[in-house]
């Protein structure tokens, strides 16, 4: 199977070149450009005081962890239209904002994080496929980061890192992290949300040309475990370098 | 674990009373009140000679199969906004009917289908938990109803039965085709679309209040595969009986 | 005139078959299945312990009736656009459940219904001429049995039952509770809403093809009570099994 | 019943005073100021040379008429908030316009009128009750003008000129053509609309406080038919001054 | 350059003939009809005794000045689509209305006026040019008497009047207050706001089909201020006959 | 005036530093990375081969430049709620991408262009004021570029450069280029758009908190010219690399 030669060169379990800069913009608590290949996004992390309306009467008090998405419309090879100026956002917006607030509200303790909703803004500068494996990497980084500027070491609600890697199978061979060529012509395509200890948070496969077998979901499976490792490293070395 | 006692009284890995009545309604091409428990749904299959605008310039002409997914305000507990009034369908009714479509796409060949869009629409009646399965699991069989009137058999575009089932893991306990209560506790839901012959087309496996292991998720396909056994067989049921 | 050969059968002055089917759902305070012939409804009322805004500052405190009005896309000969995905109600949606909602007022005491809003959702499930008609008399029998579950004999803001039914003139010739395509090709179309005790709530008589005389209206009308008057009775008979 | 004094000190079938300038505005065919006492509505016809796109296919080829009915925000006791801002029109407006429409369809051979579409914008300037009666009116004027600077004799579609006017219940007395004040207070609100030669368009009545009797439906359609003489003779006047 | 011979036969430093006339409608605290020409706007002010959602934590308690602009569809030579019925105001609309806000903002002391916001309603009943200018020439003069009626001298928020008048370029000519015809072919296009006091309130210069030198800029302002004269006198005339 | 001293050590008459990054996205036919002090935005020119519905019955053919506005909910101090999940562009946002359109407008011949639609893209990823002079100053030179890259030299629509930047009076003093915090204070804010051979595109001066002199006018228009002189060396700088 090592013989397999990607469009970009890749073997069929070699990542992209990732990369995330901290605090690329002045203003939230903590944002980050994220790179993946030729994906770039950027990921902010923004606290407001204050809880959304149907959370005010729960039984039990805490916070709200939620997420947006949205991809400049140069960001991709045709133009695609505003989501402003078309008046509301695409059915892919809406999954994939509600699959990163999702994942994202796992690596937090919402009763520890009191009556705040923190807002994580994942907008695509340029698109390459993997945008929202890449949002919900960069949300997890921006989250531990931004709670550990915010609260002291007892308080922190920080639970613990996730991370997010597609996989999918092309011409038969399972891939891991497709670039937009390969996700384009890719029979299965999945996405896998790991915390660092190893627990799933979310498996998405869907098939997009034939459906598949149990033995090639577990295959696939291994395969993102073995990239969500390295991408695990990754945003240890930046978390690890904020006082 | 034969020990565990449900809600409903039911075994863990015991499915809800099933039924598929046909041609509910007296104009869409084929039409079902699918029960489900206390889920009740009505689908329907309506067809329309044309194909939408993006698809007008498409290399291999064919046609497309869409879904739209609604709920009476009536159909559960707490009366929900009416969604035309409201202007806008909420999140969850769009990542739904995604699901829906993606999948039943699945069961039909788009090119034989020919310049022909194909509605499956899903309209909770009265809702227990595992609308999203009902509706996949029924709309499949209104197509294979739909296209049997419509086509020669050998001109029909279907394919083959697809089928969705929810498990979901309770106090540590994987159990099949959770009802509202059971699914409001899970610590893992999940909802698994499959073919007749046994391949995957779809897993969507959500952690809502703990991660879980790699042992976990086969336990809950395995578990599944078990109750869509049975599904199939009901759907083939109704199939085999129309002229 | 008694040899007149309606499409269906009936003669100029007979109803179509009419039930009510009582708690068809298992959420709210009260629901029916109505049909009316092949038109079939369901009907629920739903209580919130509340009123909108607007009502805030309201001199006499009291309640309020409200009706919303939908279709299933699959309801009709050819399939409707859904309104949820249109993003707005049609005109003529907006016209019945002002229409419903406006009759249904009078059949209560809101000031004695207390800070309450009442719901009254109708939802087509299968159309065949006089949706709105049988809309209003389910929501009237939906609204008695629902107060008397939720109030005492004393407190019950109850006051008289309310019942519709549309009249028309085709060819020249009065008709009662016509089907849809004798409401097509009507000259006239007439809906009439009555109190049990006989007075009128609502008349809204429209020509279609050609205005008509102060004589025929009044033909209409007896045409109308006739007709009423055993829709009372059938309301009657479900709401006297209510304990 | 003579003894009756009303707020403004008419009799019980007395109309306010009404007017209709002609050609108030410069751009369209035909546009009216039309006044009834402080009611106050410009009504303009504008036509364009296409069909909706519904009606492109219709067997019998022919025209179409519609109206938008507005008002300003400051037309009213209290400011309303305007519709452009809020993003949509009301169930009020809604359901005006499409009276008005509906109307006015009857006042002209749609399929003598061609391929063409009229719109009858209906603004309210000012508003003391009646507005939609008012619109009505003015706009059958419009159109008859409209029609006859637009057509020949032998090709003009316009049949016959059409009037609405209100009447209602007070304290239990019928009378003519609400001011808001009464209009406020009426225990029964009802609309007529009729063809110059006595024929019935359209009758709404709806009870406000109380039902009411057969009767009294008879005493308000006679009240009617007396105040519609008056206006079909207005509108007479200003139809044969244009040459 | 006085042989310049205008559409309407003024001279280039000729401003239309102009009118407002006071108390137009019943409702609002003060009412305007504004002619200009055969531009005829509606201006309107009313009070609301409460500021707006954002303005409630501000640190300098006051109130809030704001405008809306519309047009009726029959007011221009082409029936322009109702903002109401396309569910949004267009770009045109949404530019004018925040720069008649602004600029009346100037005319008052917003601290003075206390927890009120002020709404300037302008209404375009008919359209030849110069609306914008014409709007808020008219609401500078609505609030000045609004707020003399509706406070004591001492208490009075109001501050100066405001006027606005068009200048344009044409054929290389400076020519004062273009009419619709004018202001199609202007090259340069200019709106000139200003206090009575001759301070600028704002100035908006626009090349529509080539760019401008500042010597013109300057001819324009020159000329700009010798309308707003005018202007002023007009507006004092109305402000000092009102007790 | 030199002694003054600026929030960050500026001269009242100097520019913050200022950078166009080429090609800083992989899609668009040019795109550009502006930095202005700490306001960076991305800028891309997209190219559609058809022109907008309304232009299609144009008397003279030609191609369309038009403009969209962003900003990032992270760009600003405060989280600014993101447009497409409020359903609309705030009316600032119409504002400014009205006059980005407008500007460049000028920048082009459209009967060269031919049947195409420029998109000039501008998103704000970090603001620090002055966001649309950076636009029309970035959207200016991208047009330049993607002109360049798309025609031949004799094919060539683009006319000549455009620039803009804002000048404001604090305090009484009349500065270049304000940042955010100066904005915020300014009593006078204006924005000048000039031809590199020094034509007024657009001015557009706004008294914030007192109206202004004819002399200060010309005071910021000085200020403006010096400023927007090093803007065009910068500009022509990059577009002379290109090959």
């Amino acid at each position: 199977m090592s013989s397999v030669i990607r469009i970009d060169g890749r073997a069929y379990d070699e990542l992209r070149p990732m990369d995330f800069q901290l605090d690329y913009q002045s203003h939230p608590l903590a944002s980050l450009l994220v790179s993946c290949g030729n994906t770039r996004e950027i990921v902010a992390m923004s606290v407001e005081d204050k809880v959304p309306q149907w959370m005010k009467n729960q039984k039990v008090p805490g916070g709200w962890i939620t997420s947006e998405y949205g991809m400049l419309p140069s960001a991709t090879g045709e133009r695609v239209r505003r989501e402003a100026s078309a008046g509301k956002q695409s059915g892919r917006t809406v999954e994939i904002q509600r699959l990163i607030g999702r994942s994202l509200r796992m690596a937090a303790d919402l009763e520890k994080l009191g009556e705040r909703t923190v807002y994580l803004d994942c907008d695509v500068i340029n698109a390459d496929g993997g945008t929202r494996c890449a949002a919900i990497s960069g949300a997890a980084l921006a989250l531990a980061v931004g709670c550990k500027r915010l609260f002291t070491v007892a308080d922190n609600p920080f639970r613990e890192l996730v991370a997010a890697v597609s996989v999918g199978i092309i011409d038969g061979v399972p891939m891991l992290d497709l670039c937009y060529d390969e996700d384009h012509r890719a029979e299965v395509d999945m996405n896998v949300i790991m915390t660092e200890s190893g627990k799933l948070v979310e498996v998405q496969g869907t098939a997009e040309g034939a459906p598949f077998s149990r033995a090639k979901l577990n295959e696939l499976l291994d395969l993102a475990e073995h990239g969500l490792k390295q991408i695990f490293a990754l945003q240890r070395g930046v978390l690890e370098n904020i006082q």
